[in-house]
């Protein structure tokens, strides 16, 4: 057989994984959306076979032998870089896969489904002993599945393994490296604003209509390029952006009464995942390419139109108008009020409900505990006690429950260690790639006072989002900025921004 | 291997259909509920993947054996009932599709998508010759399959090879009977409603917010016992009825503001076919005996609620003080006004907008029209004429476009032949069921007078829901009634209440 049939079934069994993702992200959307409670078992049978097909669809050994005909260097070499890439990523997802025990995955999967279980209720008791043997168990399960990994990849620590899967080409020492450039400077500034602290109490917490918060939200996201004839919009209790299939990508938001900026801004956070997945590179459809690069650049792109866009004087100059109009009704304050009111800084337990500033401190405190915990350095015991240290160091304050605390993130119960640092390297990359836009295009921000985001879009489109899966998050962040992740822009970001606000 | 460790092999390959169709319905509940316009070839290429999966899963040779192995006489008798009947079941469902070869399936598939984008533009045009050569071909595969049927089963004339899908144990002889009992009384009765005429307007046209249309839906529905936990009611531009899963029945209404009876029933009829997959035997999941019984006997539980129930006298009495409640500003008229209202008899050209009475010349038309083409004896180019013809002959109206007439129904572009009977059946069976029901629970009328409808939904749970697909029809129907399908009940029916109304 010749290499351009081998490229052709590989591209084939990508078609079929991509049409069981179709099916699979369907399921999981109504199951959050629209599944009426007593269906939750019919949802739980159909995504178990789907899933299991899905992965046997990836580990066949035919796939193996595939891999194996196209690595041969005198037939790689002949593949174009396009090719290779698409080959590597199939490779590297095949290994991935293959290694882990079907019998030590089945056990994993058992013990996060009764661990959530028992993490709600801890957290609804708020209390962490209700939790402590699942954790334990999660972490022996976890250090299974690094060993197995080291065996096969290279890898260091072993939070590595998990990091891998959201940040390819990281480990666990270049996140360290890149937090502690600014843990000092954030606590630091965060000190400073808490002095400070807010005159007012918030003036935005006023009741507005669901229907209307809803208006507001399609208003925003029509002008941020957010393509509604592919897309739809629907409420959940956690905000996310799925996409389904290519021309599907959805997004749903949460609505809270007496707060609308909760969900004008999960619609702006929302949205900016969903650019991203409505503009990968159409060319690579049915391969590993059409993909993000990582977790933390699909972050870079919520948090861009989230906070350096909708959280920009400039963007309120122009938007304020429009909310005046929807919102004709209330009393509304004026802008420089509003604006101050938006980026009010406040140290609490709760990282969902983090402000920009003080967000990355409860991300920093769970990298280094998690680190610590799969290291073994840090006790299951101890875990409660470590995170109200950090907690006051950090932030200044003092947790008073467990549910507040140590318990109030899903993420460990499901097994999801590692991925909580793609969210600063998130807000790290937003800024180092919205500063390069601005080099590339000196008039943006004032084209965003206007109330055109269309060339800001068209650049993110061209430099990131149809970029797909071609490099690892460090390389392209190379190829858009010229350099590697810089944490000094996003500090010297919020430094200038906040210390205008307050006064500092 | 024993057989119980036969039918457990058995019973586990109907659980992966089943749970194939969880995600099969889900992706077409999606497609026209929700969907997002350009998700269409996303949604349509995970479910050409999902039906040939399941269609693999059906057809596999270990299928042919396991079924062989089972059937050998001193194995199958020592079968409880429903063994058999399961396997029986299953071994037609695998005959059926196993015949079929594969390229024959193909063309059809690709016949009929042509044909269905070609009615849609002969319809908007009303030029039935931009549809001629697709039904012809259309025809030409369709005598080819039921060629195919007939070599394997007892079968007569071509159209049986298609209602034995719909009403398993039923040939068109037998349809042909049942039809001629009642045609020319249906037709007399007709006559005479017209001879006297609608002496004032429809008082009912009158515009109610879509909000109370829907909450009058949700208010019925619950009434009539619909288990909103496990299910659900959107909006969709042809009302339907769909289990994407045991624990999970949604149905869908139509709203047109000029008229809510539109909506209102299209809940009672969905919320029929809802309440019949809702109640279906629980210890028979994951079996084909998990399934209605038939189309016809579907129908009946939707035009029993819809026409039965919904549009007697006795339902109205209890139930016009909550529409009173629901539509407070508006000006509903008098009871027995209202009553002779939504009893309206008019002969008309859409099937779908027909009067309970006039329905049926409808089905007849078309069921007479669909014989004698499959048969031969009709010729396409000759079909619009005979249409017009039949239209004249038994609603005394002239259809002046081709769009109002033979080219109204989407079926025959899609294959569909030998469903329509069904819908006709469907209201045999609903009278026939409720003079039962009567017999059994004297006061059941009185019961529906206040309001409560609990009584009959056990009667039917009992009787019909939990048989499943325990029986076909006909054995269903004398199980139930203590005799076979019987047209009589229907016509008494129908000159009782028009006699009344109409004052004949």
């Amino acid at each position: 057989m010749s290499k351009e049939l081998w490229m052709e079934e590989l591209r084939g069994i990508w078609k079929k994984r991509t049409q069981y993702d179709t099916a699979i992200t369907l399921l999981h959307w109504d199951m959050d959306v629209y599944m009426p409670e007593k269906g939750l078992q019919a949802t739980t049978e159909a995504l178990s076979l789907l899933e299991m097909q899905n992965f046997e669809t990836l580990v066949s050994e035919r796939n193996g032998e595939l891999i194996q005909q196209l690595k041969v260097a005198a037939v790689y070499e002949s593949l174009t870089p396009e090719e290779q890439t698409m080959l590597n990523l199939f490779e590297h997802e095949y290994k991935k896969t293959k290694i882990i025990p079907p019998q030590l995955y089945d056990r994993f999967v058992r013990v996060v489904a009764q661990a959530q279980k028992n993490w709600q209720k801890a957290r609804q008791a708020s209390d962490f002993k209700l939790f402590r043997e699942d954790l334990s168990e999660i972490l022996t399960l976890l250090r299974e599945f690094a060993q197995i990994y080291k065996a096969n990849f290279p890898c260091e620590e072993p939070l590595d393994a998990f990091i891998e899967d959201h940040e390819s080409g990281m480990t666990a020492k270049d996140i360290r490296a890149v937090f502690s450039r600014f843990l000092n400077p954030l606590v630091e500034l965060v000190e400073k604003i808490r002095e400070k602290g807010n005159p007012t109490p918030n003036p935005l917490l006023f009741k507005v209509k669901e229907k209307t918060q809803v208006n507001l939200c399609h208003t925003v996201l029509k002008k941020m390029g957010y393509d509604l004839a592919g897309g739809r919009v629907d409420f959940s209790s956690h905000p996310f952006s799925i996409r389904i299939g290519a021309g599907d990508v959805r997004l749903t938001i949460r609505a809270k009464e007496s707060d609308f900026t909760e969900s004008f801004y999960s619609a702006m956070h929302e949205g900016g995942h969903a650019l991203y997945e409505q503009n990968l590179p159409e060319p690579f459809l049915y391969t590993p390419i059409y993909n993000p690069s990582s977790s933390g650049i699909h972050e870079s792109q919520s948090r861009l139109w989230e906070n350096i866009v909708g959280r920009s004087f400039e963007f309120w100059e122009s938007f304020y108008p429009a909310l005046k109009k929807e919102f004709k009704s209330y009393d509304i304050p004026a802008l420089p009020e509003f604006y101050k009111a938006i980026n009010r800084v406040e140290p609490s337990f709760i990282r969902t409900e983090a402000d920009e500033v003080t967000y990355n401190l409860h991300i920093i405190l769970r990298f280094e505990l998690e680190d610590a915990l799969l290291k073994g350095d840090l006790a299951v015991d101890d875990l409660p006690l470590a995170w109200n240290d950090k907690t006051k160091r950090y932030l200044g304050i003092n947790p008073t429950k467990a549910s507040d605390g140590v318990l109030q993130d899903i993420h460990w119960s499901m097994g999801a260690f590692g991925y909580f640092p793609s969210y600063t390297l998130g807000n790290l990359y937003s800024v180092q790639f919205f500063n390069q836009a601005i080099k590339q295009i000196p008039d943006l921000k004032e084209q965003i006072r206007k109330g055109n985001y269309a060339t800001l879009l068209k650049w993110l489109r061209e430099n990131i989002h149809q970029k797909g899966n071609l490099y690892a998050p460090l390389l392209l962040c190379e190829k858009v900025t010229g350099e590697t992740l810089n944490p000094d822009y996003y500090m010297t970001y919020l430094q200038e921004k906040y210390t205008k606000i307050y006064d500092l």
